[in-house]
């Protein structure tokens, strides 16, 4: 049962389970400091594809190939799959997924994506429409690169304020907690897992964001432009299910990085709700910012989902992590956008995910 | 209730209802056989605007604000829009709609848009994740024309399979069937309604669709990449429900054009389930293609969402139709995967209408 609480916030009754997730991640992303704790990672961005486009699209796939294994089915065994990615008409997600022949909808939430097609998957399982759902999203830096800023060969200069878009995939398997499949054999014996604690975790809330747009106009520094739609589907869940941030173990945006992260926390302080010691962003842990030369930090729809199916997953399945609140933000603008001198429309949504 | 009844048909047994609805258009859709049944109409493509991509903006605006005024809501009474379009970065509708403060989730399915912000609606609202949804969808001429083809001013020729991207706008407000707004004297008052019948139409079921790619490679000749996708979809209805096409008033597709019809027919006529009789396609209803000159037919998310949001609800309200399958299609392409020799995905989803 799909319970409405206060304005924003969707309580998912049965909590669905995640119950398979998968990263795959590029060179510069598996030498930063969550490295090695990727499922599979590529030293050439160009995965031996003819294009960055086609890698993208192959890391995505694979990603969902990944989480299905590790839940234990087939593609044909899901219902549906919710997938977007930045590039233009989404051709990540449509050429990627197309050979799995799952019934498709193609979302787009820029860099909050990872955080949307969850939500939906979450929704869609609560409510019965999937027995079985999908999610995942990705971004490629040189595909980014060369289709939002400037082509690689050119060498620009990028400001400081500027993010790195990750060369990363994240995809993740809802489904009922009651549904169990299985283990094969096999599984457990090539199982590297050395915890004790095997925890799944679930989907408690969603809390899908209104788009919000301070007039930023600057496409160097998103960071600034997505802080206040972060900060506003916060404090909307906050409001909504009367909870405090210390309520929650962790509180992690993705992608507001160093310059967008510092905004969020003035926010927040002026809204005197404080969630320093809790908060940490997908675009700061994905890289050392003092040795990887990635200036704001990470972005890019494949740095949340990277984070959240790797780290973050894996601490909820391992008990270090109980109950956190994931927020992914998207600046909302295209290249069309800002050339037309508009600003830049942000959006985040949130999804709690509790370690069962 | 949702109900799942075969392997991709969801039934929606409260069935949620099309409170209100409006379509937009410019000049030359005005000027076709639907001209005069649509809610507003621009004979200036740029509707005052100083881009036409602000100009397509507007469209999903005002189509939007005249669907609520039509429902006798306000924004603040909607819980979750669902929004997409055609051009990068679904800008039309992350600018348009920023104004609106509605929760907003951001949907790509190129010209099957339509369809799947009305599905996606109908199942928020029939599980209670939303007490009311809104759908809209855009396409602009000019600004599709420049962004996937050629630069208008270059004049380039359009070869016979092409298709003329609409310029319109339509919008859908969907809550429960139990829900009831009261109207307010002054609408009855300026009300032109004639008709003695006044039907509503609700949503009786949704079919989403699989990602289908028979490698076709022309990007002007969209029809023909579509039609496959949109057999696949109608048989797998029809298979999941038990029911012939003989069950339903008119299955009306949008938009293969007249190209990508005769092909849905001969595919049709190969698995021996006959259609011509109930069938139509939006783009074959929009434009006078004697006259007219667009070639193989209308297209463009805006195409069939303005034929639904016009001439199809407005035939169900009025009693002429009582229980149609509408079925949008999209080309998941880019210009950038067809620079790179890539064929055409496609897909496309239904919508089970009825009037009661």
């Amino acid at each position: 049962m799909i319970k409405r609480v206060g304005r924003y916030t969707l309580l998912l009754e049965n909590a669905p389970k995640i119950a398979g997730y998968a990263a795959i991640v590029g060179k510069k992303e598996n030498e930063g400091p969550l490295g090695g704790g990727f499922d599979r990672s590529y030293k050439d961005t160009t995965l031996g594809e003819d294009s960055w486009e086609k890698a993208e699209s192959r890391l995505q796939k694979e990603a969902v190939e990944i989480a299905l294994q590790k839940a234990r089915i087939q593609p044909g065994d899901v219902d549906i799959i919710f997938a977007g990615d930045l590039l233009n008409q989404c051709i990540s997600s449509t050429f990627g997924l197309r050979s799995l022949e799952i019934p498709f909808l193609g979302q787009y939430g820029a860099c909050s994506t990872m955080a949307q097609t969850l939500s939906m998957s979450a929704v869609y399982v609560e409510s019965g429409a999937a027995r079985i759902a999908a999610a995942v999203t990705s971004s490629h830096f040189c595909s980014a690169e060369r289709q939002f800023r400037l082509p690689l060969e050119y060498g620009g200069q990028r400001p400081p304020t500027a993010q790195w878009t990750a060369t990363a995939s994240g995809s993740a398997i809802i489904m009922p907690q009651s549904m169990v499949i299985e283990k094969e054999n096999i599984e457990t014996k090539n199982s590297k897992e050395t915890s004790l604690i095997e925890k799944t975790p679930v989907i408690e809330a969603i809390c899908i964001g209104k788009i919000k747009d301070m007039g930023i106009k600057d496409a160097n520094n998103m960071g600034a432009a997505m802080a206040p739609a972060a900060a506003q589907t916060i404090l909307d869940f906050l409001e909504d299910t009367h909870t405090l941030p210390t309520d929650y173990d962790m509180i992690v945006t993705g992608d507001l990085g160093y310059v967008g992260t510092d905004l969020l926390m003035q926010i927040m302080n002026q809204e005197g709700v404080k969630i320093e010691n809790l908060h940490n962003d997908c675009g700061k842990m994905l890289y050392d910012s003092k040795k990887q030369d990635v200036h704001a930090g990470g972005s890019g729809c494949g740095c949340s989902a990277s984070v959240l199916c790797s780290k973050l997953l894996n601490d909820i399945k391992h008990g270090k992590l109980n109950n956190i609140l994931f927020i992914a933000t998207g600046a909302l603008m295209s290249p069309t956008s800002s050339q037309q001198g508009e600003s830049i429309p942000s959006i985040a949504h949130l999804v709690h995910i509790k370690g069962i």
